[in-house]
């Protein structure tokens, strides 16, 4: 492969369908049910006569169904663009690939700012709380409404990589290849921390107004941008940090005060600001709350249904990722060869940190595109020439 | 040395005395002076006739005058209580050992909070920015007014040892000892970046009032528990939360939601709340700030002075501890050996993050007596049996 095979996707197209409506509710794990549930997606690449050509990217705590190509008027391409699009790793001359917005998300997909059918108002903090396994079911419900038949792999990083495992626990007979990147089977202590900490700045900001404060006309900007500055502190690594800010001053030789003094400062300032115009403070609440509570191999018979159907699995992690550290991927592998399954665990060096997994760390795309194109992925029973790699 | 060797301080008094006025001002390193400066203190045991067996504890961003001891009332002794007292790694049967509340502080001492004299109001922002110079100036000065001609050593941990060091390089005729514990000569970006999200999370309170919130008779509480539950996630590591909290249910079998649903969030929720009680939103912002922009050794002169003057030192750090990590103390202990000075260090095995500097930690604790009872630590000069401990 070189640089001249690769090219870029060109402008794509976010597309909605409703999935489940008042006949035919989505059933949720917690036993309640959503009797409208509309998605966003996009897709990549054609869908082969066979239906098994696809491959479903889930995305991470704020991604959204614009993985990858540009909308008009992008300044940027979607979130996954290095690694999506012709001749790249996941390579859309090969694969029909599907993205769709999260359900509890705020990019096209119901969710929590969404209207309740039954008042006609927002739902706020009357949305059902949500769990990885029914973002699965409504992934299964769009792979069904566009033709597919079996998945050449599901694939995501960090939260994707939590439904990307779950699908292949539940329903291991729907996909091939499972990615699990950056990602974790179970938040420690401190993961969860962090995110309870950002929910209280987002629920004790003075207009959350117990999350009816989309129609009262303002928005917890405050608690959404402290909430998503914190979060970015433990995206990034200290070594991360340190080479692209170090203690550099923002403007050398500028006073000192409790303004955006240090470089950092001001990046940090950027992230909090932008993630207003594109996020909703109930689905940040939402979705952190799903990954709390995520914990598939606490049933003992997490396996049963896998062992029976194999998955390949692809497990990737980062030697700087601090918030999924490389512990929490090894205890994924751990799971799945307890259960006698085909895993290739790759940790990766890079300074990133846990944002590594969106970034082109050329060994990664290596890894992910050598995973996804060998002969012996499409044949779980025969991955022994991959493994020994 | 046994357990009944040691006993308790019993009960002590906050004193406070007014060390700086408008014909005696405190010149800042910033230039500006300040012309009424109160602190409070206590101190326990008894200077000896020489006036040279005096410790000298310098506390960290939130601690207070009160280290050791019990106040009438008290449901807890003083914040260092673990290691000074009779018996004790800071023995007061042995040393005279004086604690002061920092300037910028709240808690007996002149900070922002504190009447400004021109105008008899509060301070607010109007407050001059400080840096660890200032502190080590009013510590000095508290010394002389307490007759102390030389310290057998300063001591600090995290932001107090940088004043033990800042103390040790400017005037090291004035102590024989310098302790710096879990502490840095030099934030690295990512310490300055979560510092700067606990001053947005203040400063954007609605009711920080451009920090005359107190003349308005409210506080910014929501800003500063979130601060506080923020940086307590950073004082502890990743392993001392799961030993603690693990995944652990508040509540076991109760509804899940946005409450407190882990035991980690009902104790986040716990020092978010009880810090409101005894800290000040504004000295929160100043003290941070002084440490990020403490860097000694980025002036090339900095060991001038320490080198015709050598004072023995002995630096420790912890190694789960991620806020000031192992590689900080490493640092200044590679900028004093190459100024040719006396340092020992130890990396000291706790699961407790940067929090160990507070807690009985047997080897730290051992550690610490050993070299201020050292014969040598009073003989700069003779070091070596120490060192080949």
């Amino acid at each position: 492969m070189t640089a001249a095979d690769t090219h870029e996707l060109g402008e794509v197209e976010t597309q909605t369908v409703q999935l489940f409506d008042a006949q035919h509710p989505l059933v949720l794990a917690s036993g309640d049910e959503l009797g409208e549930v509309v998605v966003a997606y996009e897709t990549y690449g054609r869908l082969n006569e066979g239906g098994d050509n696809g491959i479903y990217i889930c995305h991470a705590l704020t991604g959204d169904a614009h993985a990858a190509g540009w909308h008009p008027g992008d300044k940027h391409p979607g979130w996954w663009d290095t690694i999506i699009g012709p001749g790249k790793p996941i390579d859309t001359d090969k694969w029909f690939v599907v993205c769709s917005n999260l359900l509890g998300g705020c990019q096209g997909t119901t969710g929590p700012s969404s209207t309740n059918p039954a008042t006609g108002q927002p739902w706020g903090l009357d949305f059902p709380l949500l769990a990885i396994g029914d973002f699965v079911e409504v992934h299964r419900a769009l792979g069904a409404h566009l033709g597919v038949n079996r998945w050449h792999a599901v694939v995501g990083g960090s939260m994707g990589g939590m439904q990307a495992l779950e699908w292949s626990l539940r329903h291991p007979d729907e996909l091939c290849n499972a990615v699990v990147i950056a990602s974790s089977s179970r938040l420690t202590a401190q993961n969860i921390a962090f995110s309870a900490v950002a929910r209280q700045a987002i629920m004790r900001d003075e207009h959350f107004d117990g999350g009816q404060f989309a129609t009262r006309g303002h928005n917890p900007d405050v608690g959404l941008s402290i909430a998503r500055m914190m979060a970015h502190i433990t995206y990034t690594s200290q070594e991360g940090f340190d080479e692209k800010f170090g203690r550099r001053a923002q403007i050398e030789g500028a006073e000192h005060g409790f303004g955006v003094d240090f470089a950092v400062e001001s990046y940090l300032d950027h992230q909090g600001e932008a993630f207003l115009s594109r996020f909703d403070a109930l689905s940040y609440l939402y979705l952190t709350r799903v990954m709390d509570y995520f914990d598939p191999f606490a049933d003992p018979h997490a396996l049963d249904v896998v062992a029976a159907h194999p998955v390949n699995y692809l497990v990737v992690s980062f030697d700087s990722d601090w918030r999924f550290s490389t512990e929490h991927s090894r205890r994924i592998v751990r799971e799945l060869e307890h259960g006698g399954l085909p895993v290739t665990f790759r940790d990766i060096r890079s300074p990133w940190g846990h944002d590594s997994f969106l970034l082109d760390v050329p060994v990664y795309h290596d890894t992910v595109r050598a995973f996804l194109e060998c002969e012996s992925a499409t044949h779980p029973h025969a991955h022994s020439g991959w493994r020994a790699r």
